[in-house]
């Protein structure tokens, strides 16, 4: 079997697809690529068993074949070559053999069979939407997946199609993030749990362009351009997490984003590296942002301006929370709707935009005083 | 005792110290800085006992007096706020207190009698030289110095000062790399070795700007500007490198640097991780350069034109050692000189520079075959 391809258009094809190659696996033969050739196609595909992705130039072959090659050091090689034309080439030895002008590279390939089948996410459920749309969504909501195993279904992205639009939701337990996109309306009540590490992939596979995504009950496909990518869903029930969002907090703080992030960031530096904790003594028209490291004898305090209606609260925070939400707040100003020193606090950005829904939920601390 | 000072004009100081504070140590006290306040100037030291820095600024202070202050917590601090005025003050509970417009910073502090004595280089052994001509001095051999303990005057670079110059010599005993600098003359006949982080941290600091360099028999001072770098010397003998540089090597091969570079990258995917070795086959007018890693049964092969003046030669490399020659040769053509397979190979750069000389020495590795 023989095929030709150009390194150039070859390099393109692997950079799209190497990324599904995980980096340590127990099963070698994910560390390769699938070529498989059909009809004067090439398509190459990759899998973690989780996340697929798989994209397809045309190529002139003599004939129909499947390979697995070493991705990494196919993708290494097609790289450091110039423009050239590579001539692929399958010999007896399990050797595949490529030639340029003036080089020959032989590289041991394993078997086709060994590899696992991609799933192909058959059309029943098509929606369409923009990638810009859908990676801001992703990049809103991401950061507050949960870390921890012991409920697979808060480890992902949920995904919930409501009357409105289209819901991201995500969760580890102290906080939760909940996006609302009213621009996809696709008249169905349904919910899909996305794993972290196909969000993760996915985030920086999008462009502007508009995207497919193909729905099945186990797994999500997006086509992106020429590229297809197929992720696993998570199998559980994602957390009722409607119950926990507080409806009564009636006391709004309102102050400047930037103010406060970058008094957080400095708080960061004080708030011991135990305890991570920040305190806001809130007052009519100031907050006081304090932190203190008791180990190293150091603390901090600042004073910010805020509008405030409620009773004066003292009320403690992660402060690395603090920080991840307010960077995603999206807005030049802030509102802190609370309840009291132990009840679930919404922050929300001041401006609200027509298409989009934000809130964000953080579970406060008990302070050490 | 009690200063002010401008948060961005403290910062810009306090950047330069920070290199030479050390990131793991035994002796908590090198993580910080030593303040020094004496007649309106603050001087801020760090050291790491190897190397040193030392700057000034002007303030407005009222008595004179030494803080030693958390270093990394200090300049993350300063770092982070507005442009704005610091005020410092020194309270009875061996606390500083930072205060600004908005906020008050209280940190820990330890006695000033505990942080080490900052050696002075006296003015000697004075030499001026431009930034730039170091800095290419420094980048054109510190790639070679070696990694390993056993021979402690081999992990810094050697500044050998001679009749022609300054020469800049590193080893680590499979390569070697001499450079010399005709500018800079200096009548004198001395050797001085300089540790590799000093050498590290100093690459960075040097630009254009002409340097004073102040030498003892244990220590030398770097003026940049308004910094001193300082740096303890290494108290070794050199060895002896002249005595291994070939004077017969007669076999001349002049060959593209890109090209052959290029080649190089390729092969070191193939070079086998233990053995990282890449085969020369030298004929008149082209070079084969192979590679293989029989562990994965892969290998690459490729021609690169050359010109040779000798005998045809099969001679073997370290693929990661050729890529350092080739990658500080600084020319598009480059020049091997060979005598065997098993004896020293002097690499150069085809076309001479007035002001310098550059010869780059490489061992041969046995060949597997």
């Amino acid at each position: 079997m023989e095929f030709k391809v150009n390194s150039k258009v070859l390099e393109r094809l692997l950079s799209k697809i190497i990324p599904a190659v995980p980096n340590r696996t127990p099963m070698p033969v994910l560390e390769n690529f699938l070529f498989e050739i059909k009809d004067g196609a090439l398509t190459v595909c990759a899998t973690d068993l989780e996340i697929s992705l798989r994209s397809s130039i045309n190529v002139a072959a003599d004939e129909n074949t499947k390979m697995v090659i070493p991705a990494r050091l196919l993708y290494e090689i097609i790289r450091s070559l110039a423009d050239t034309q590579i001539h692929f080439e399958t010999e007896s030895n399990s050797k595949i053999k490529l030639s340029t002008e003036n080089g020959i590279y032989n590289i041991g390939y394993s078997s086709p069979e060994d590899f696992p089948a991609i799933p192909n996410v058959s059309g029943e459920n098509e929606i369409l939407l923009s990638g810009a749309d859908l990676k801001k969504s992703i990049d809103q909501t991401s950061f507050a997946m949960s870390k921890e195993d012991m409920r697979p279904a808060m480890t992902g992205t949920l995904l919930e199609f409501v009357e409105e639009g289209l819901k991201f939701v995500t969760t580890d337990g102290h906080r939760l993030v909940r996006y609302l996109n009213k621009e996809i309306k696709t008249n169905k009540e349904e919910q899909y749990i996305i794993p972290e590490r196909a969000i993760s992939v996915l985030s920086k596979l999008l462009n502007e362009n508009e995207i497919k995504i193909l729905l099945s009950k186990t797994n999500i496909s997006f086509h992106i351009g020429d590229l297809e990518f197929i992720t696993r869903l998570i199998g559980e029930k994602y957390p009722a997490y409607n119950s926990v969002i507080p409806l009564e907090n009636e006391n709004i703080m309102k102050v400047n984003t930037n103010d406060l992030l970058s008094s957080i960031k400095r708080m960061m530096l004080f708030s011991a590296s135990n305890s991570k904790q920040v305190k806001f003594s809130i007052n009519k028209t100031f907050v006081d942002v304090s932190a203190e490291d008791i180990d190293h004898g150091s603390n901090a305090k600042e004073k910010i301006n805020c509008e405030y209606a409620g009773e004066p609260m003292e009320i403690g925070f992660n402060t690395a929370y603090v920080n991840d939400i307010l960077s995603h707040v999206g807005d030049d100003n802030v509102i802190f709707k609370l309840h009291s020193p132990t009840k679930a606090c919404i922050i929300e950005p001041v401006e609200k935009k027509e298409n989009e829904e934000l809130l964000l939920l953080l579970m406060p601390v008990r302070l050490n005083n």
